[in-house]
């Protein structure tokens, strides 16, 4: 059998239900209680977890631990970027060290792309819509694979991880998780290993619970990691905690299917204007409604697969008591499709003026994250 | 045909001509003339190069050029790593800057030696035998795969260019030159390629000929090398001066096959005391006499095949009046084994003498050349 999961073709997951059980990935229900309130895992953005245990005990208990995510980037940062960042941001609010990996190696190898123009992007793109968000300096570490910051010594720690990572596999292996392998490939794969694993090098603070918020795509590169580094603490040459994972679904693309950087109304970008995004929405969004308001009235519209509806459940109406009702009334058929838009223009609206606002000040402090 | 080049099993290479023929290596001997004189040119110990011109002119005109070796850190500096720490020399002392680069992420990753182990072995036994030998710090860069030396700038370029070398290459090309192809050794070879490069990255220094003693056993690795360098000047990202290379000949070890670490009486070690050289050379050199005394002095000797000689016209005798005479009276018969291994013996027994007085001087020295 396969075990390898790449299922974002055009469909995306359907039966995360399957995933939880076929690779080992545990229900989130269990922490949602455990940790400071959470949008995204309340509602289920973030379904499932290995080892989060650790995260919500660091985080009770006041000790340390690390959130390390990784960006590719490319294109234009819109609302579906803007669920990661949030889950940083939570982070680094209860107390975490958050590292953020431009995957500037991996883009080199697998996309062809030139260092320099993705370090523009890294930049411009995402860390300014980070700090807008809400990410502050303090207690982050945002650094490049290609130029890890620091002195000598961290650089050369976080290298020589990867290039010892490298012991600790074999082709077969790579090539059960990743398909056929080229040199490039192999590179990129040991970086991000060296990513994962290097915020408990003794040059970066040291063994502590590090946890990964990734999509379930991630999966076997999240068990062929813990994997690397039991083997290492094995052979007693580091010791590593193994990494935790929050496994979370992605959000729909407008048109229902994935958000794609080639197709500008598949997502709104956060530097999209009130207007644009509007009309995207209005035009483009994948509705859960019937054909006719008479058909609508008489029997109801399906919010589980409403783009509108879905992009307010998962962030853009924060108040449970109001997206249950805007979920009965649109079941019911008592809210209609266009109305249902229109509230998600409303929110939407409002944020990217502020958030466009905040950009504005964000280009200024782009420095404080750059060693 | 299979165009691997693997020679060392245990018979060493025949046959140098075709190698020179067969791998585009051209013969030294145009080159003997235009650099300051050298024993081990002028006497075909180093009997091929690649673009040697380039640093035949650079030593004429004064100008800035780089020698680079490698290092494997195993067993025992023996008198056959003596003779590459002689050409090191040879070029410092033509102005040469001397990049020394111990391969201990290769040794990690192909011998499953630890790191810690490998550092101390290169130091102890191969930097401490260059300085006695007459080494000096100033224009040397000795460094470790796994921790670039310099600043943080300087160890991120270094990896930075292990890492894009990657994108440079597929799967097809490395399993030619190096057959299976494992992820520790795609890692190790990447490593290679940047050692060989990176002496020409502006924070090493910048774009000058750099010139690569190897053995021919390399030479697939030096072309692969070479390769990897134009592809890089093609795309802009990096402007390299392909890598000049000088081939040389391995001395043979004491019972005529190779000298092997795990077996001391195939080489004698620099720090082997006089009487026990004196033992290995009388009891255990491979010679080319005959049978008898009667047959010898009838028949001659075979100076081409006899250790002692080898090693004598490899170095120990500098003098060429002396050795041709050596080489014409054992070829005659006229010199007996015996006799010209105990011409062996003394030269040597002066040489590890001094030599042991040396290292204990260098010890005090190592530190000079660690940053």
């Amino acid at each position: 059998m396969d075990r390898r999961i790449d299922p974002w073709g055009s469909e995306g997951v359907k039966d995360y239900d399957r995933l939880v059980k076929d690779f080992g990935i545990e229900p989130i229900q269990g922490m949602v209680k455990k940790v400071p309130d959470n949008l995204l895992f309340r509602r289920g953005a973030v379904f499932g977890h290995q080892d989060f245990g650790r995260i919500a005990d660091s985080i009770k208990q006041k000790k340390d631990y690390v959130m390390l995510t990784g960006l590719m980037p490319s294109g234009k940062f819109h609302i579906g970027h803007k669920m990661l960042a949030e889950q940083m941001i939570y982070y680094q609010q209860n107390r975490g060290k958050v590292f953020i990996c431009v995957a500037d190696v991996e883009a080199y190898n697998m996309r062809k792309a030139s260092l320099k123009d993705l370090r523009a992007t890294a930049i411009e793109e995402y860390l300014t819509n980070y700090i807008a968000l809400g990410l502050k300096p303090k207690g982050c570490d945002f650094y490049f694979q290609s130029s890890r910051s620091g002195d000598a010594g961290k650089a050369n720690a976080y290298h020589r991880l990867a290039a010892m990572a490298s012991r600790k596999t074999t082709t077969n292996e790579m090539k059960a998780i990743y398909g056929e392998v080229t040199p490039g490939k192999i590179m990129s794969v040991m970086h991000q290993v060296a990513d994962i694993l290097h915020p408990q090098l003794k040059e970066f603070g040291g063994e502590r619970p590090v946890v990964v918020p990734v999509g379930v795509d991630q999966s076997p590169h999240i068990r062929f990691c813990r994997g690397i580094a039991s083997r290492f603490t094995k052979s007693s040459e580091y010791d590593f905690i193994p990494p935790s994972a929050t496994y979370h679904k992605f959000m729909k693309g407008l048109k229902g299917g994935k958000m794609s950087s080639s197709d500008p109304y598949s997502f709104i970008a956060l530097t999209d204007s009130p207007k644009v995004a509007g009309e995207k929405i209005m035009k483009h969004a994948f509705s859960g409604g019937q054909g006719s308001v008479k058909e609508h009235r008489k029997k109801g519209g399906n919010p589980d697969i409403d783009v509108a509806y879905q992009m307010l459940y998962f962030g853009f109406e924060e108040n449970d008591r109001k997206i249950k009702k805007i979920h009965d009334d649109y079941r019911s058929g008592k809210l209609l499709t266009g109305e249902l838009k229109q509230i998600l223009i409303e929110k939407m609206s409002k944020f990217l003026v502020s958030h466009q606002q905040k950009m504005e000040k964000a280009r200024g402090k782009v420095g404080d994250f750059l060693g």
